[in-house]
């Protein structure tokens, strides 16, 4: 049983779907508890969710959580900011306390492939594995705006798995809080920067071509790796799909690589409702 | 129960392979006999074809058809011209006499929604039921070459409905053998161009974005349309993709709107095959 942690509003129930039906057509031989930590999705939302994950994989299980404002009411507010996106990094929280990892995902995301390799990975001491985006321009701009904090690496925040036994002992509420305080005219991408800043130590890095997979980059990808990264390279390794950045496959105007292939996987998920 | 014809030789096994995978997913509800007109496939491929179908798709049937050299040794050769690119025209010789309507598909195809409205498409007196790509450019330069036989629309040879009754009446094979004879120095697609030039006044056009969409084409046809028809329409309609031209997306390299779906049935047939 593999566990995923999943954290959005109602805009994302969709696009959830979608990931979800990747994921799991892509790993018929594994089953999975999926947990969404929310604050406001109505009761039918939820309820229909859970239908489409049982009803059409049996042995698949569906787990809401609904995070209480209450819990957030001390946390500083940044505007274009939604309390949902600090939610991974308090996760280890409100799961069930003998649950030792997870694997968090954007909805953003197609699974292409099996992740058990990724969801088995040795973490060390480390209390995250994720994948650095490494094009030479969004490093350079990251280490100049959070150069105080001496960050190695930038680190993706849409795909994480997570040590969450060592993230109980060592991941505190008011450090991540005062951070925010701190540098809330800095943040553009609030739960990454914080992910970066405090944590990017504590992380272990895996293969941005296998497990977050930025598709905006298909020719950047395979230019750096003369050629080896192809179409064909991905459909045999790759295991995540990102749709990283502000179009999204399933708002109009999109164009790219893998719009075709999201699309599909759209219909797929169609075709189950219309059942 | 639906008839499929597909003509090929050895060398377009696996594109077969993942056509028939995109029908078959595509059309749950239809069962498909499945007939393949060969000269010299190897007993063994056949074999395994009929395996990977009846295995995969209890409810289908495969019937190869072996066409002996003999039957064509009064064809004229045109040199860049494979003997199997005839057989769609004489299929209703071969085919069995009560079948009244077949269709034919190039390998070089994905299906992509329901096909029953093109199957049962009202023939009228017809021989055939076929796309035009309209593209003035093609248009223009067949015109001219083929002048002499008054084409309306330059039809694709490639998705061909066949009216098997009005065939076995009204097509004859000297017709033909003395238009080839006549017009070797000038045929570039040869089984295309005989059907233009005899027989495109006895061809019912059907929508070419339905039952033929040149992927080569997204932009123009999009475009075309002012913007109507855009990936979510042609998922939502489009039944067939045809990937014309010489580059293949099962051969590198290739590049285009559809490669990623194709990968992706690639894909699911070589997942079937592993099992």
């Amino acid at each position: 049983m593999l566990n995923i942690l999943v954290c959005l509003d109602s805009n994302y129930i969709n696009p959830l779907k979608v990931m979800l039906y990747s994921l799991f057509s892509n790993n018929e031989n594994s089953n999975f508890d999926i947990y969404l930590m929310h604050s406001k999705i109505p009761q039918d939302k939820l309820n229909s969710l859970n239908d489409y994950i049982v009803n059409n994989w049996p042995n698949n299980s569906f787990y809401p959580i609904k995070v209480s404002s209450d819990d957030f009411k001390n946390a500083p507010v940044v505007s274009y900011y939604s309390e949902e996106m600090y939610y991974r990094l308090f996760a280890h929280k409100y799961l069930p306390k003998n649950m030792e990892r997870i694997l968090y995902l954007d909805p953003d995301i197609l699974v292409i492939n099996e992740i058990n390799d990724l969801y088995n990975v040795d973490f060390g001491n480390n209390l995250f594995a994720a994948c650095h985006h490494n094009k030479i321009f969004i490093k350079g701009i990251n280490k100049i705006r959070l150069l105080q904090y001496q960050i190695e690496e930038y680190y993706n925040s849409g795909v994480l798995m997570m040590n969450l036994t060592e993230q109980r002992k060592r991941i505190e509420e008011k450090v991540i809080y005062d951070f925010i305080e701190k540098n809330k005219a800095i943040l553009i991408l609030p739960d990454q920067d914080i992910l970066n800043s405090l944590y990017s130590k504590d992380i272990k890095d895996v293969d941005e071509i296998l497990y977050n997979y930025d598709t905006r980059f298909y020719t950047y990808y395979k230019f750096l790796s003369k050629g080896k990264v192809d179409m064909d390279y991905i459909f045999d390794n790759t295991v995540i799909l990102h749709f990283c950045g502000k179009k999204k496959p399933w708002k109009k105007p999109y164009s790219g690589e893998f719009y075709s292939l999201y699309k599909h996987y759209q219909k797929q998920v169609q075709k189950l409702e219309n059942k």
